[in-house]
């Protein structure tokens, strides 16, 4: 098949530092060539892949001091995209809705996944306008603001399966992994900790936005020397960050659409506690991969419960559940679907479960 | 001839408070209107106009307290223009460079207006994608960053003639009128005032990201009992504050492309004390509308020369030039010249003069 995929251009693919979008590009990305097809990466210049390059840029947009306005470069790189459409059996768009005006013609060839949370105003405004564009979610619980979107179906996140390797938790810390901010509940990581007095060792970025809430609401809290604050750290670290840790904690106080790190924990043998919000639900199954909690009491209780998980089951559903293979044939089944012309203007969702066999199984959707 | 105006939604045609680009599109459009042209006007719903109205938005963005996403309602509005491109002769952008993917194509009957500075460092990039696309300047000025884009004239704001009326500057103070930021310089304007010995009223908004320069620069010097700060004032004001003010100190620090308050301030009659930078010295003529003036001593010594100057000889001059009809002629002097096919990939640009007479005068640009 002839795909396009079509990136973000803030970080490059795979991102060298945070970025969840392009990240996920990259890993589908390189698992469809390895599947044997013809693959155009529409991208930042200095991403990374063995598919064709398109550069949109000369380099990842976040890093590149120079560049003030980011719509420049996503405006021409979707105009060169749809001067070239007739090369693509299929167009895989992950820029959100900015795509739409260009290709409402196309609609039939195109996918867009739909990274980000749901729940803003304006998003339902242009949904509505472009009626027949096939949307993807990342999650079911995504979908909520929108079920009356033209949904295609739902494609869990997957990784390479050699990104990581069952790790021992050797470290018998607890790991908080991401972004300092409000939603993501630090706070409630080191309440956590404390009352089940184990170390945590937190590895987080802070934006330049969320400084103030760190100084003023987290920073206090790390003088307890059961934390440390080790800050952000790269791709290269983070396996060995959660394959030491005996588990992950997830507080998070967000319908979070995917929480990319609770595969990645998966994927080193991790157990994962996490407050049940957003796609929690569908990615962490309680007293296999995880615990499941409503909150600071619950999830303290499930810590001695966690260390007593079986790590090689863990990475187990990993395999069976979240690779990148999995999810490159889940989006292989939908590009099909729109290639045999079985895409009406608005068809039956087509439902993709992740199954104990890593095939896709498909069903209606309700 | 059958045109569409396309403005953009952040503000209202005419704006309710500040907003430049969507006065002068007002001006326009109805000034088009009275030449007995066929207008659309593409505006945000609470716009007022004789022309055909149709709403890309309920209401201006900016007062809508929903919309996050101003995006999502340029697009669409965008692409409805686009779908309807054929029932015009005309398209007339207002809308900075985000319509270039959609109109490409259309090029040879577009006009796009650049309201902003033209000194941003990816504009470049994006004028030499599409560089068929036809632009127009608000002075000469504007364009020394892109001398080589693809310029088919300059063409100064005007103002609805009946708008302001000659006043006789009774309220003996100067003037400042506008938003208090650096580059506008407020703090030159009072120590212009103080060194003159003449009091000054200073009718600005503070915008919240221009805030900290107000109360750490700006308010310290209001003690003066020579200098009034009376906040922002609306359009029905305006005409009372100008045409009551002896002159108008415009000691700018940035390259102004095109001082609306200028004219507005000509039309009522008010010298205006500028400094060279930018559009000023294309708008006004020194020694009959004002005096250009390089540093604070000079403005402090214009001061007095100011106030004899002839304050009716000012509004012949407003009257000369800068009347909404001038400005409407000019651009259907462009139109025409696109309708007529003589717009090539690269026309020699057109320029027109604001001649003594009021009307364009037509000559090759340098």
């Amino acid at each position: 098949m002839r795909i396009a995929q079509v990136a973000p251009l803030h970080e490059s693919c795979p991102p060298r530092f945070y970025g969840g979008t392009e990240r996920v590009v990259s890993y589908l990305t390189e698992e469809l060539v390895a599947l044997g097809h013809e693959v155009t990466l529409f991208a930042s210049g200095d991403s990374c892949t063995s598919a064709v390059l398109e550069a949109g840029c000369e380099k990842a947009l976040r890093l590149d001091s120079r560049c003030r306005d980011p719509l420049v470069y996503h405006l021409i790189m979707l105009d060169r995209v749809r001067r070239r459409a007739d090369e693509f059996d299929i167009l895989h768009f992950h820029t959100d809705y900015l795509h739409f005006p260009l290709f409402a013609e196309y609609w039939g060839k195109t996918l867009t996944t739909l990274h980000g949370r749901l729940d803003l105003p304006d998003l339902p405004v242009i949904m509505r306008e472009y009626k027949t564009m096939p949307l993807v979610s990342i999650s079911d619980a995504q979908r909520a603001p929108m079920p009356w979107a033209n949904w295609s179906g739902t494609v869990q996140h997957g990784l390479p399966r050699e990104l990581h390797r069952l790790g021992d938790g050797v470290g018998r810390y607890l790991g908080f992994l991401g972004r300092i901010s409000p939603e993501k509940r630090p706070d409630r990581a080191i309440e956590i900790a404390r009352r089940a007095g184990v170390p945590l060792r937190i590895a987080a970025k802070v934006d330049p936005v969320d400084q103030a809430y760190f100084d003023g609401t987290i920073a206090p809290l790390l003088r307890d020397p059961l934390i440390e604050f080790i800050g952000e750290i790269g791709e290269a670290d983070k396996a060995a960050f959660l394959g030491d840790a005996a588990a992950l904690l997830f507080p998070i106080d967000w319908p979070e659409p995917f929480g990319l790190v609770l595969i990645e924990a998966m994927a080193n043998g991790t157990p994962v506690i996490a407050f049940g919000h957003g796609s929690v639900p569908e990615i962490i199954e309680d007293g296999i991969t995880g615990f499941i909690v409503d909150d600071i009491e619950g999830a303290a209780a499930a810590v001695p419960q966690a260390l007593r998980l079986d790590r090689s089951a863990i990475r187990r559903r990993f395999d069976e559940r979240f690779t990148a293979e999995r999810m490159a044939r889940d989006y292989l089944a939908l590009y099909q679907r729109a290639l045999s012309g079985r895409t009406a203007l608005r068809p039956a969702p087509l439902r993709l479960v992740a199954s104990a066999t890593g095939r896709a199984a498909q069903g209606a959707a309700d």
